[in-house]
């Protein structure tokens, strides 16, 4: 990333807290430099117990060095003397969504990290900046960019900081990609293409097939990191996005897209086209550029990735993703070190969703995009 | 493929010949059949002596079982002596394109392969049916449908057999896919990827982006690799197409197409996605079925491929492509074994290709396609 994307970033910070209170050298807000200062790890909440609570967050935060499990938030009541006993949760920092406000009396909680269905995003990410907590909304960030400017907006108001459950930003493969870009090791980058794609099996009522509750189907879900490793595969924001939408389990898929394909033009000098679906396996990233190329198969899942380039595999260790993910969000909090997946990226993500499913009710149109230059609202 | 593929391919070919003279049972025409079961190798002449010639077809004739090089078509006079030198041509088996026809009378030569640019395709392929001799046109088939639908009439009209140069319907790697399709064992395919482009450089002014002379550029070139890739790795017709061009080096690609993109929905049972261009490097294909996924990459290079399924590495032993498809068609010939690339299914490729060039037209508009259902004329 350039210099000017470095004070892009800088001003935006600077102009979205001139209402609210003063960020510190260190980043964190002044209302809670002092106290965070003090601590070496950073207290998370956790926000809905669901199976990626579960399963990845919860054990990823007994690994982390800069933040740790402090509190749960829960709307079932028999998770609650479960998780309290596995994780040694005293019942001070235990809520339920109707106590939740109380949160911001609870100083052992630094960081609220969301993990509710998609339309509960805005209004608990919104809820804990009102409490004081910095915030981690899962992706995909909102139900629309509306609710995500106002997410951003309760964030700068409450000069806390804001990041999106982009985990991969963390990811050593990912970042190695991100590298080859920056770098220009393969050249302009002509051709970018992701897809990302689960067989959804099950019950077909579940939250993510219901649009109410997630905004939309497959796009909403995995498309966001085809959206993701598109852009970053190229280091662009796109220009222009042209969409379609395909059903072959119409039965199942009632409610929700199930396989969207979409087209990026990426400022006249790449092209890219992505896939995502609930009804296909497959899960990967390319680019192909003027002196080389790189893949990525897996991409996106919890890892180990595993990817080459035109100059041999790429081999890195393998740790959780969800730990990289929450360290590198405490240090932004604790060090001013950069915030990998800020609110603006899950908002641009968004402006992109709402792109595409708007090419789709227009017969496939191409749609303009204006966003800023360079994909990277953060340097590194 | 099922018997109703057969029974339709026997009565459309039926029906083809009804005007003209008898198919007997080996498959050869009544006038030729005497002559050529009396041979064990059919030979052939090539008409254009560029690359794919020189370098390809002339060595794959050196190997093949059931056919040889019988004689050679070229404008260049310096070449004749070369060729005849090389592989012991006499005299009377060269032709210009002036004298060409003479080839009628030339009982060494049982097969045409055109390999001009395309905008020859149908005049050549015309005239090698008329003379009576048996033809392969290079891909794609032609510069329109119309065009195709002219060679076809011609064959079917002289008795001669009609085959496309699509080499990889002889390849082992791909025939694995369509076994595995045809086998249904990964399930039913819902999702097909195929990516074909090479980054040219060099002379802007090359046959391949003179639309004149190759009716189109990327798509026209590599993008009859992704169509093909798409259809045999869920085989089915795609009965819809939509399309999109990018360009993002249009001081080179001045006349023709540099990227194009296109989605297919396969009756509504698989959807697809292609990508081809002049300024990419990509080759590869993906399928995903309810039980297991496959890929190739390399999917459409000379070779040796490359590819794996959910069940482990898939492998083969290399041998040269060119030479296992045109003793596929001289077996065709000689013994009426299926021919895999017959003339229907390169003018099924060109109606898709002018789909998808309207789609662009019409801003990319879904277009319906008016196709027999399964992809396969041939049976096996």
């Amino acid at each position: 990333m350039s210099d000017i994307t470095r004070r892009t970033f800088s001003k935006k910070l600077a102009g979205g807290v001139a209402g609210g209170v003063l960020t510190t050298a260190f980043g964190a807000s002044a209302k809670k430099s002092g106290r965070e200062l003090q601590k070496d790890k950073l207290g998370v909440a956790l926000v809905g117990l669901g199976s990626y609570s579960t399963y990845q967050l919860a054990p990823a935060l007994q690994q982390t060095a800069f933040c740790h499990l402090a509190g749960i938030v829960t709307g079932t009541p028999s998770k609650r003397s479960k998780w309290q006993q596995k994780y040694n949760i005293d019942s001070s920092h235990v809520y339920s969504y109707e106590t939740f406000d109380q949160i911001a009396e609870d100083d052992a909680v630094d960081i609220v990290y969301v993990v509710l269905p998609n339309s509960m995003h805005a209004e608990f990410s919104i809820r804990a900046a009102e409490a004081g907590k910095h915030v981690i909304c899962e992706k995909p960030m909102a139900m629309s960019v509306a609710e995500c400017d106002a997410i951003i907006g309760a964030c700068k108001s409450a000069g806390v900081k804001l990041s999106v459950g982009y985990r991969l930003q963390s990811e050593p493969y990912t970042q190695e990609i991100q590298r080859l870009v920056r770098e220009n090791v393969m050249g302009n980058i002509n051709f970018v293409s992701a897809d990302a794609a689960y067989i959804s099996r099950g019950n077909p009522d579940q939250w993510r097939l219901n649009k109410a509750l997630s905004g939309g189907g497959a796009l909403m879900n995995m498309g966001v990191y085809s959206i993701q490793s598109c852009i970053y595969s190229c280091g662009k924001n796109p220009t222009a996005v042209s969409a379609q939408e395909f059903s072959t389990r119409p039965g199942y898929f009632r409610d929700t897209d199930e396989t969207i394909t979409a087209q990026f033009d990426f400022q006249g000098t790449t092209m890219g086209h992505m896939m995502t679906s609930h009804n296909a396996n497959v899960n990967r990233l390319y680019g192909s550029g003027d002196k080389g190329w790189f893949e990525l198969n897996p991409a996106n899942n919890y890892g180990p990735l595993s990817g080459s380039t035109s100059e041999g595999p790429l081999s890195f260790p393998h740790e959780s993703q969800q730990k990289l993910q929450m360290d590198d969000f405490a240090k932004h909090i604790l060090t001013g070190s950069p915030n990998l997946a800020p609110g603006e990226m899950g908002r641009r993500d968004m402006v992109i969703v709402e792109a595409i499913y708007r090419s789709i009710r227009e017969g496939g149109r191409r749609i303009a995009l204006d966003l800023p230059e360079r994909y990277g609202i953060v340097d590194r």
